[in-house]
């Protein structure tokens, strides 16, 4: 047997006694991760800059170093993540409906944790330390499969945290590391329907889409957000600025962040939007008759209307009204948030209720589709599929439900 | 490009449309095809008549023509069917959640259509009825694709419906028949995710488990019951044999039937259950102790206890008590049903809390998992699996949310 393998069902076996841990016990455990977390800094430090040293050694780009450093402050932050899960409201044992049957019945519908959860991920470490709490709360047992150049700190991080648990009422082998990075071994857990409930791929489209592609187990599509701004006619001027500035510029390299301006050729104030998006650096793509009127535009092509930039880039179109506004989104959008800038509320609700995507906003920035800006706390990605959950994936969508059907002796006739 | 394509994007279009009807257009549209149905029988019956001559040369099996022919009869249940499902009520639009954030911003959680779903089926012509207007009513569109054997059936109930539609507010493009029934065709639509939000696919576990292989749409995999009765020290004499047999025998062919009996040592009244199993014509394949004490089971191999045999033979395991019937279930069952007969309250809670199925029964048949058991109306199939929907896939189960986000003006700083 292989020791990816092994490490998925001891997790599995692990998982059952979990899903019947007391909400105490969760949070003792979590409690004791976190502390565990700032105790080992030296342990965990000392493992990430080998990883590091050896990324730098191999061209590493510097953005993607900055991705996989830590420091004090960045496994601070992690405790303290862990910290703030535990005091999350624990999403299972929920009775979400009760249903009484003419024949007595009585059927309860129960929520539960969805059993082992693989998170294939890229860089990141502290995605190992968010992704085992978050699950551990939730009743769910992890398989994380990092990648290559962050394996060292991966395997003291989840060292750090399955030592804790030992001296917890939780087994360790809830928290899983895959130590095998190869590409067979991803292709192995992806496979693995027996043992593996779901997986959840972080990282980049080509990441995710070789896991769509490739796995057997349910998965949940996330992260890809070729999101829109439209500006209506009757929006209001500063509002319009402000927002498209915020979607844009707030944070380039997320998944909500604003990829292309749609504006009604009846709004009066175009080129005020557009000197507003060049003064904070954003670099234009505009469609002819956005050239026409403002020559700093650069001419869109077709790609460029498919792009996530995740940078200071920027698509413009001029569009004649919110017909070919939706229009528009429906063929170019990936389904994460859509944002309408208008006066009318008649437009607002018809946007939101014709735009098909996770997220549907009416003068609100595109960047406020994310676990904590919803209030759900801490997030392990947003879902841009439409099975199972929409937008951000936080304790509650990482459970499912059960129906416990109480008798006294019915049979079916 | 492809017919199959074609005809999932026309479906794809025509569904933006469908998810802006009211409901009353779309019960409209519900009675008309359900009147539809009743007055083009002929054409039905005789094109039907033409699937059934030719299955019958090739050889097929009387209870796989069986379930391919129709009559008049089944003709008028399937219409009856569409006429119940405009009765449910439409589960879009709800408002799910509403979220005061502290910055002002307003989020609803709404239900909604999935969008394009595709149906994977074997040879029953009355699942396309069934599955268009489950479909319509829940504002997503579908795309069938039915088995070689009743293609002409197929494509009459296609016509009539979708010449209803014609007469309706609803494009006729959201119920799409697939022609191209080759592995060919299957493996474009199971891969084509730029049109299909979701495969369920219905029929033997061959075929569903080739769609989960294959597959890169999100799938719901469905009915594939490995049922268990376990029967407590204290259970019953009448309740266990009564639900015991009802669960086996009540239609051995659904996957809710119930394959194997575990049966404590300690229950009193083994032989009484046996007999009763084997009065009712239950052919019994017993663990050594059962064959030991019931010389009329013939032995249980390792592959028994794994089959789902959807006739009247059983595996029956005289087990040390909960414990061990908790273990075996894990190791065997599918997720489907698992029933504990008791008087015990404490063992039934801890069977239903630590058993991981789609339903968890305490003295109530196996053969209550369904959506009309349950209350829901007509269903898709049963999901065992964790992502989505567990247990009947009813009208709720077929829609997802989004998220409303009424702002003011807010930015994210």
């Amino acid at each position: 047997m292989s020791e990816i393998r092994k490490t998925a069902l001891a997790a599995k076996a692990a998982q059952r006694a979990l899903s019947q841990a007391t909400e105490e016990e969760k949070n003792r455990a979590l409690y004791m991760i976190s502390d565990a977390i700032e105790d080992s800094r030296e342990k965990i430090l000392s493992a990430n800059a080998e990883d590091v040293r050896a990324a730098r050694e191999s061209g590493m780009s510097e953005s993607l170093i900055d991705r996989l450093s830590l420091n004090e402050k960045r496994i601070h932050d992690m405790a303290q993540g862990v910290r703030e899960v535990a005091e999350l409201d624990d999403p299972t044992g929920k009775i979400l409906e009760e249903i009484r049957r003419p024949n007595g019945l009585l059927i309860k519908k129960v929520s539960c944790p969805i059993g082992v959860i693989g998170i294939i991920y890229e860089a990141r470490p502290n995605v190992t330390a968010e992704a085992a709490s978050l699950t551990l709360k939730s009743g769910n047992a992890v398989v994380l499969r990092g990648s290559a150049s962050a394996l060292k700190s991966n395997i003291a991080l989840t060292e750090v945290m399955r030592d804790a648990l030992n001296k917890s009422s939780i087994s360790p082998d809830v928290i899983a590391l895959v130590r095998d990075v190869s590409h067979e071994g991803a292709k192995e857990l992806m496979t693995m329907n027996d043992a593996l409930d779901l997986l959840i791929p972080r990282g980049g489209a080509g990441l995710i889409n070789r896991v769509v592609k490739e796995s057997t187990v349910p998965v949940i599509r996330t992260g890809v957000g070729n999101c829109h701004v439209y500006i209506d006619s009757t929006a209001d001027k500063n509002t319009a600025i402000e927002l498209t500035v915020n979607s844009k510029t707030g944070r380039p390299s997320t998944c909500n962040a604003a990829e292309t301006l749609l504006i009604s050729k009846d709004y009066p104030d175009i080129t005020g939007v557009l000197s507003a998006l060049t003064n904070a650096g954003v670099t234009l793509h505009g469609c002819s008759k956005t050239c026409e009127i403002y020559p700093d535009a650069l001419p869109a092509t077709e790609e460029d209307y498919e792009k996530e930039y995740l940078c200071l880039e920027m698509c413009v179109k001029i569009v004649s009204g919110i017909d070919e506004a939706i229009e528009h989104i429906s063929r170019y959008g990936t389904g994460h948030t859509e944002l309408i800038i208008t006066s009318s509320d008649e437009n607002a609700e018809r946007f939101m209720n014709e735009v098909d995507a996770a997220s549907v906003n009416f003068n609100a920035s595109t960047r406020f589709t994310d676990g904590g800006q919803f209030g759900f706390g801490a997030e392990m990605g947003i879902s841009t599929q439409k099975l199972h959950a929409r937008g951000p994936i936080g304790l509650k969508e990482l459970t499912i439900y059960k129906y416990k059907v109480y008798g006294s002796g019915q049979v079916r006739k």
